[in-house]
């Protein structure tokens, strides 16, 4: 089975984080193959970067998607996801969509964690036009800038893990979300730490 | 007061009709200015033409914003929209947006007339993303292809007429809207003879 | 164009407020004729008030708005506004129906400031059926008691401005709606230094 | 215990039906009184009539309601209940409220039988406004017209029981509610024939 | 007319303090018999126990249910009502449900005060299965624990009303709802003191 | 891996059908146990046989559950899953809200198949319980009856595959789920043949 891994907005170094994950969490007979978008944003935040990435979206999968079984859409927020999913006729998943499935089959009390303000609202909306915004009960913001994306696991573990715990203990979440792709990783090494029901 | 709209479509007719008429139902202090999308579709019809348009919009708008009191998405669904106002310091108005706002205050039970299949699932989701969509109780596809969008209301007269009755009478309709800007004047035409309540 | 402005409660000097304040934002070309009613309250704040209002309302109505080419209803909360709709061919329009759509129009979190206590949950009823009550994050009210509803423009500009900063600060707010007749013209004057985004 | 039942609108002849069917419901222990509206509608069919109606239930209430333990809105669609239960220390309790919250215990899908065509709107908003709209499957509209308010149950029991037989069939009700207060009395008797499940 | 008071938890004396309030409040006419589930937990606090309570409370049904007019199931949450109304004919009634078909009628802002922090969560969701959440403001917990569920009447009526003065006041409730069987009694003795509005 | 597959109802035959369609899509290192119901119903259709199925899955997984990675809870309608969920550390999953989930990445306007009149309501409210019933836009349900519930794919595969098709025609179905676990293994033989866009 072969997935094609496409990342809308421009850093290659987030796209290799991203990949590297997916890979570390797929069976052995899945082949992932990366792809970066060639304009718009290095850090997709605001609405209009989204728009923009939006069409480099599409551009990267009318380019690239041939003879794949499936797509990712490899960015927080699903920007193009709906379009993306109409163009093609494989299956195309987006990041938010996903993370916010998995969340509904674990617990009623979903809460997510943004990187920076702007990504509370894009967040909502995006799991809003998923049909998944019920269970929302909280998304929060790290109260700490965020200076490079490329490193954002090695540099902010600690705060993202400080405002999981507040989410576990004010907002009596159930499950907690690592939004943004840049987080890639850390959910795998800090999940034992924080006491989610 | 200067108004900028921008038609996120490459037809320039399209852009003619609807500047017409709505310099024919603006005050005479109201000057307009018409600009039309440099790439993207000749008629948005899907969520990938809606994409492409949105990132259109934005262009012509960085462009050509400048100096302008206020501005008009205009097509309908709304494409690029929140970005749009998210981009621009002064107020930027949808077509679906705008026509919805009014529907409200007509009445309650509201019908879009929609010129394509396709235009149904995408003025409905633009509906929702501008948080106007539980009055709407119908969308209603014209049962005739459309062949020309520059000529529509020529050639459309009767079967957009004929749906407008339907609405009326089959959807029990307080207030119906033709939608898709190739329609433009139409409305202002036909009024008189649609027997809303 | 002649647009009828009722109001609904019976204080004189507010509809010459708000008959100014209208006129002041209208085109030259409409002319504007102020109506009060003959019985009821002298500033509606509770249910019961605002049945009588409606009562009142449509009385005003039935006796004065043959000629006119539109009405409005002049009171927040729109008391009778839906009767008014029902009685009249003309267009009705009410304060915090079309206060509300513009703000829509302007932003996603709204933030209505409401004059006393009671006004909070039938502003929020009025929203309700509107169907515009999805976008309001936070209705709140004036820590300070109003004395006279005729000088509400004097007395409480310091206190109001204070809520509507503190509306963009707590609540995100991205629109502030000044409730409340009495408050008609506040909002032009200290517009520029609420620092909404 | 005793319940002053108020009818806002002007028949008696239909209050006396309205209060007969009250007593012989109630315990041996409970005493109805029954008053009229001084002014409004005959038969409240319309939103005007209601907003009228709801300030004449208002003046009954303020004139009689002393020394009662309770008061019954007695008219479908609720005409000026919110106010009366702001304006009351007793419980105040709405004929449509009271039939939705019963069906409600009793089943999931509601259908409401309407005697005129404008009831349909009208109770669809009070149903709304009491919070209880989701379960309402239909509301169908008796299909021969209502020439004396006074003997419905005598000369419209017929057309009554089709409708009702009807909403099991084609709307696979599990409660049908007979709408309007001169069907009073008529659910009992033909209660036993329609097989809902 | 027979009752049947059905405890879905083994606990005969909380049955017996239930039953005793349901007699104390019902007509004279009217003659109440208890009983109890034959297995499942003392005190129904979490889903696991709900749903074994749900059976316990089909095979009481089973069992006794031949000959009542009404049944009632006698726990907050109402394990099993709708397996219950879809086996017998008679009308079945939960407490929960009851108790806030009660509250919808006597006011728009509900408040319930849980006996511990597992109910929170339960009876949220089973207003929700009722149709009735819209209007729930607040669930609060009481913050003292739970030793002895027979007598929660003598030992809690202080925090439970400290908890019910704190819902007026915080949440502005206009109904406080004492959830929880073993609280039978207790809304008599206190109702007074609490000042809603 | 290691995942437990528990078969609520008592139909041995069943639990081998779905168990097999299971292994032949699970990756090769995943191993499937599968265990059913010790008592309840041969195939589960009312709330009641829902209820008891409830707790017999508990009584499955409180035996069998021990040194699992996952469970599924293999019947449609998830009876039970919720305090399956709560009573186990490991993640358990549901049919219909896994199905669900799939349908929702996959399109917008979904229609579920149902075997007998009877799930209809049932699938509905399960689907309610997940958070996800907004994009089920109609539940259909098979004109022919089940007459051997361990022979549905072979008796029944041309009204089923008949129904898919209406539900693309009539319903404008983006995604269709075939209800029922006696199902398992249809979806794959005839999803090349339906049209769904």
């Amino acid at each position: 089975m072969k997935i094609l891994l496409a990342n809308p907005n421009i850093t290659e170094a987030v796209t290799d984080v991203m990949a590297a994950e997916a890979r570390r969490s797929a069976s052995p007979d899945v082949e992932i193959t990366a792809a970066t978008a060639q304009f718009g944003a290095q850090f997709i935040e605001t609405r209009v970067e989204a728009a923009i990435a939006s069409h480099a979206l599409l551009d990267i999968l009318a380019a690239e998607a041939d003879g794949y079984d499936a797509a990712i859409v490899s960015a927080f927020g699903d920007p193009g996801l709906a379009a993306a999913k109409e163009m093609l006729d494989i299956p195309v998943v987006g990041l938010s969509e996903a993370a916010l499935h998995t969340a509904y089959t674990l617990g009623r009390r979903i809460v997510i964690i943004c990187l920076t303000p702007r990504h509370r609202d894009w967040y909502g909306e995006s799991a809003e036009a998923a049909g998944l915004r019920d269970r929302i009960v909280n998304l929060r913001v790290l109260p700490v800038a965020v200076r490079n994306i490329s490193t954002v696991v090695e540099d902010l573990a600690d705060p993202l893990f400080e405002e999981c715990k507040r989410a576990v203990e004010e907002d009596r979440a159930e499950v907690v979300i690592l939004g943004g792709g840049p987080t890639a990783g850390l959910a795998r090494k800090i999940s034992d730490q924080v006491p989610v029901p």
